[in-house]
């Protein structure tokens, strides 16, 4: 179903990841061996988070969220007002939702300072997606350390940019945990 | 229980809302009737949105959104490795949720172009908070219209500010909706 699926490498970087985590990196059809390290550096990416959103997803959100625009419940509103030939789209702030996600995932206790957020092209129900979070900037700060994230999400063929933005996390340690990667 | 509670009206601001909303309007300590309108302008606030998040609110965003992160989750962890003293704090994900689902709430079929966020303050669960979101710029492209809003939400205080921002959105009309305000 998905023919054109590739390594979720990028460029230069250095995929971050632990020895316990290492029996669950997915087969790829590139040469994604992750380094293992123990500690974030500049430059790592964390590992991806792959997701596709569902109808069920959506309502979810809408429910929780109060945000029941139509171009989200509607596939003949979204074809016409939202101007979507393929029908509903996901909200966008739930698609962004991914980067905390994979950033809290991979540090229990990252506390949220700012996320840019430029969607690029839309997702659909039924979309899968992968947010990719890369470290650009590191800081000690106090205890903690303040971060600095690249935050992008591609649609799954891996070159349309879907969202693309920066974060910035307080983590209480640079350390990756090994329980909360998935 | 919230004596302190004020006119939702900043300075300059035309409070905007539509004939048929006029009964909904709450009854507030300062003059904070609002301006009829029926389409956006530059200047332009669109009527407040109060949300108070729930335990059960939290739950069901991190169930859809697959963020975990103990700080939303766990009073004791909040505290601790949080550094939260009153517990627990509502992802900020799902509070700037608001600022979408006010806007599409008086324009539905609004799309979102791109959001930034500064989380500047923790909201607890079962704070009350008030989002804001005021037209700053306004072009026409094609049979839409491209709207810069600033969207801040501030504690029940309305002096605390949580999150800073500014939202870029695609309008499919600059009229009001009489049917989607709250």
């Amino acid at each position: 179903q998905h023919p054109r699926r590739r390594g979720e490498k990028l460029p230069g970087m250095r995929l971050v990841s632990l020895a316990r985590a290492a029996p669950r990196v997915r087969a790829a059809s590139t040469a994604a061996t992750p380094t293992l390290a123990a500690a974030l550096k500049v430059g790592d990416a964390l590992r991806p988070r792959r997701r596709r959103f569902t109808e069920e997803d959506v309502a979810a959100y809408a429910g929780v969220s109060g945000d029941r625009n139509p171009v989200h419940l509607d596939d003949a509103f979204a074809r016409g007002t939202g101007g979507f030939q393929r029908g509903r789209v996901v909200h966008g702030m739930l698609v962004a939702s991914l980067f905390p996600a994979l950033i809290a995932s991979h540090f229990p206790g990252a506390v949220y300072a700012s996320q840019s957020l430029k969607f690029a092209a839309p997702v659909h129900v039924g979309d899968e997606v992968v947010a990719q979070v890369q470290a650009l900037h590191i800081k000690a700060t106090g205890a903690r350390h303040i971060v600095k994230f690249a935050t992008r999400c591609f649609m799954d063929d891996e070159e349309t940019l879907a969202i693309d933005g920066e974060a910035m996390a307080f983590l209480p340690t640079l350390q990756l945990s090994t329980e909360a990667i998935e």
